[in-house]
């Protein structure tokens, strides 16, 4: 693991998405941007203090180099260092999983992209929220016709957390760096957690947004990125939809939502309540379609441990992502493709990522003018 | 009253909502356009049948002739009647009491002003949501300073039942006069139910927006006005937000919501489950404001009826419009100003939803361009 | 009208029903039981101050000789008034509306029986919650078989306004009377509502209860009757169930929430959101059915005014026991039978209930032993 | 572990619940009840061949007997082998966490109390629900007196899976065992889940059952089992209360849900939505308390692993036990008692069990008499 030392929100959700079927063990680490605390953080986990690295540099040449190394490490710093992080292990062959956005700058997703595609190891990026039993259940139905054409795509991500002003606290390290463009890249709440929105939305739908018209903003004074964003958006088969996200809208903790509707009929999932995706046939009453109940298929049904009822939740749609990728790194090893590698978000999904976080500052720049992403 | 004969699901609201409370009898009624169906109509609900009339003209002028005539005439036609029938009225001192929007057209709507400013009599517009007790209590806690400065208007307001063409199976008169731009304007969903997702969210945040960005749209084939609507708001204190509303959506029967989140906490509303009001100040637990609960105030409880827990619904906030204009008509009875006037729409609002439909109109051909309305 | 003068929460309620469908017109009453009171509420409420009486003897005597005299009255007096009020009107050929429970005694229901059954004019008891669209909709699924036979029945009626002493204040008269024996009957919760969750439960079921056995319990100190109830339920046909009616759960306003299981499917409707049904076919999702929405039926239609999502509420469904009497009051003077008469409660639920009560409170103080209603 | 073989579904549980925060490994087992299906299913979990054992005791012998030996066993097998496999460990020194409940008999379970007070070796009972962290909050705050005296206690567990006659059709394991006398017990539905809603109550409250009366029915024919229970609770504070739990109630998956009055407020919790608990203060308005959430505490906090708005579940809670059961294991190891060794339940809570299922069934063959567990 590159980062997710202390104060890492994010490194523990990993590291215990990687635990919760059995699939890796966590036995290298460089957990910090300094290499005394990352041996700390390293020790405190249980890793072997010889495999405790100061830099990801270091530990891609001596965990290559070992003839028990690593075969996949997982990043999870700031954003400005997912490039060459994965770039440094890519080159060596070592599979990465890697958190969103693909990096901070258009720049640096460039150069990623290249270093991806000159390797043979595998490139996961984790948007965890795919991984959602009911989320693939309503892929599965859309792509079955179940809603005929989709027309519309309502989606948002509304949190609260950046209400007031977090970053000049001085004891918020997550606020600091998620608001530094240095680190974070160009776009606030849009890179942070409107990229999930948009993903979410390709994802269920298939459908890719052809347009939009941003309109970003900063409510909080002082704030270096936007906390807030209001978009429209065009599909490429003539959908339309709103794409809103906010980081400073209270009473929202973590209110990923999305709503699609076709012809015939509307799906509607929200992410606090995961287990839960309302269908409405036209015409007929709403069902409530639960994980592992009588209305969930096989999609849903392949990602899901225990019986309807029993709720699942964050961390185990997290944990598909990761044993999806142990699947895919093992059918790899055996010189083949994984069966289900489709649903799993790498380089495509995070180069559109890239797009859509660019063409949203673009459009508000442009006092919301229509941009291609 | 005028129109509200057969097959006008409107009319029935608006009788039910002048018994409510006991303040009026229905006396007279030119109830269809045709002088039989109006007097058959008329007889069908009890009326004196020398007092159904064959047009809303010659009503305004038997009535305004009889010693014991109306004081006042509900308009509940097609939009394109709206203007000439309230103004019939109007001239002769009858007060009226009329559906929105105001008009079909931005040029009967500066007629329809005219006759208004000329007239001592009321003119009320039933912008039936503002009725609810839960928006007035969220009205009077927003300008109680509770939320802070307003920073986010989220409204939506999704319905389905014209996902197919219902307008062109020969049967359904309501779907045909409202996708008729002739009788219904040249907005479609955005007359219809946009203008009250539009006069919801400034009633009760008392901001109006100062510039819109719309992107509307028609999907069913043939339809010759919209069915969906999104659009982006600006508002006039700097706050932002967004609007959508839909015909198409399914699994949405009458899907007005609106949230509101500002500096210091949140507000959250949905018009199929009136009698709740989530409120969130920020960094607290968010609470179930209900209404006569213990977290009403004095706005929502001079409008409730029975204790906390008996549903109160769409009727009772509608006879909430008529017994508000009861009081008003009374105390214009006695030359003087009823205490809660600014809470009853009327001419203004009339026309922030025309300058608000003609924006949207505006804004839309010119490739969602921003526009003032 | 008798009863229901000011502080009378029911008797405004019953007025707003009356008004709803335009059924009735409010002419006399007795409306206190002092007869100033009487004579200055009435006046208030609009009526003729020949037409307010000092009491429901005086008016009913009165308004037989009138030959515009009263076709119906509504009593809605504390319980111990119920009996002779009825029997007064009745015994004139004036129909009977009466608020629930029959009578505060075994005794006086014996009476009122007795009155009833001499009589040629109508007894019709307000319990209103079987007017409710959706509760008809649950009654005609059950009937048709849609669960097969029914096995459990869940019904609990949870308040929490006298969680503390309302009725020492001194200034809470709908609690002190409800909370005196005298006035209300032997049984308190399970007088003021736990009859009401009895009577739902058989309603839609169409079962009886063949035996139960009751735990009462009063927790407020000083508190002259119960106010919770626990109770085991077998019915006629083998179902087994359980009753749980409070008024000191606090966070509860008026809970009434009834759930049915069969052989093939349950049913589950809260009182406090109406217009939702949720209806489970084993094995199948859970479908939400709404008033006038997809799934909802005849019965249901029947009683409902406004298209889905236009949420009716306790007014609304109150109303449609007053519309179904006015209904049958004009069959029965036309010497006919209203189609629907066997949807209005009348004698039989209210005996049915007076049985009830007396059978929880025998089976509580012998130490919740079985005994048959 | 023992048991948790193919088509077992609670042993998966188990092992996702141990491997969540890292705290365990599984290295050896007797997985099934015939030697070579249980090197099978050990062998297809990653197991050394020479640890898959033929039985628990040749289990038992062979790890004490290793330097390496397993320090602690999982027994998830049918309640009739809890007792003797536990207590081979125990004898042995070997920490135990076992399913519930305690065992299939009252007999079973008098030895095995005696072998857990002969033991230095823990034993940890798998009560998982109490791990939830909102239950934890739930716990605390009523400890802290937020509710003052506690006044009723409504509690269920409504499951519909045995709807059906499942253990006829000659395909399903768990509805064969858990049906079967023999291997579950003389409890079914009672000592399946009611124990879970039973000691929920209890943990929540702090409160035992003094009395209980208790009518257990098998509605589905052949069935050997009680399929549902309707109990009357008198606990030991003088509070009242109600516990019904059932496997026949169409619709509801595994419903679990607690409700807690007491003189100040209320709290409501239901298990298919963790992260959310009610709490209304009386007089103030219903507060939604979420799980790291502004309301969440201490004792909520301490077992939450992700921000709020980041759903935890079912195997979440699960782990809490696990992990707070590896603590306990290794204080004991340092000679020490862990700090919070009285959240995790073990012996004493598995005899409550226990003497609840023993009381219910002896009232209920006594037509619902007052028993005393």
């Amino acid at each position: 693991m590159v980062g997710g030392g202390k104060d890492a929100f994010i490194g523990a959700v990993h590291r215990i998405a990687a635990r919760i079927d059995g699939e890796y063990d966590l036995v290298a680490g460089a957990l910090s941007s300094t290499p005394e605390r990352s041996r700390d953080s390293g020790v405190a986990l249980g890793l072997d203090p010889d495999r405790c690295y100061g830099s990801f540099e270091e530990m891609a040449g001596a965990e290559a180099a070992r003839p028990d190394g690593i075969e996949a490490v997982a990043i999870v710093t700031p954003n400005h260092v997912h490039g060459p992080a994965a770039a440094a292990f890519l080159r060596r062959g070592i599979h990465v999983i890697c958190d969103k956005p693909l990096t901070a700058t258009m720049a640096q997703a460039a150069e990623l992209e290249a270093a991806i595609r000159a390797s043979d190891a595998l490139f996961i990026l984790t948007h965890n929220y795919t991984g959602y039993p009911m989320i693939r259940q309503a892929r599965a139905m859309i792509a079955a016709g179940d809603l005929g054409r989709i027309r519309i795509v309502q989606v948002e991500y509304a949190q609260d957390w950046l209400t007031e002003a977090a970053e000049a606290t001085g004891t918020n390290k997550q606020a600091e760096w998620r608001t530094d463009p240095e680190r974070s890249g160009a776009g606030g709440s849009i890179g942070d957690i409107g990229t999930h929105a948009h993903n979410l939305a390709c994802f269920v739908t298939g459908l890719t947004v052809e347009s939009l018209s941003a309109d970003l903003h900063s409510f909080v004074p002082g704030r270096r990125v936007d906390d807030n964003a209001h978009i429209l958006l065009r599909l490429n088969n003539g959908a339309r939809g709103m794409l809103w996200c906010s980081q400073v809208a209270p009473g929202n903790e973590n209110g990923l939502r999305l709503r699609v509707y076709g012809e015939k009929g509307g799906l509607e999932w929200g992410q606090e309540d995961p287990n839960y995706l309302w269908y409405t046939p036209f015409g007929e009453p709403k069902r409530l379609l639960t994980r592992k109940g009588a209305g969930a298929g096989d999609a849903a049904n392949a990602v899901s441990r225990t019986p309807g009822g029993h709720p699942e939740g964050y961390l185990e749609g997290f944990a598909n992502i990761y044993t999806g990728a142990a699947r895919a790194i093992r059918a790899a090893q055996a010189s083949q493709r994984a069966p289900d590698l489709d649903l799993l978000p790498g380089l495509e999904e995070g180069l559109a990522g890239m797009r859509f976080i660019d063409a949203c500052i673009r459009s508000s720049r442009d006092d919301a003018a229509w941009v291609t992403p």
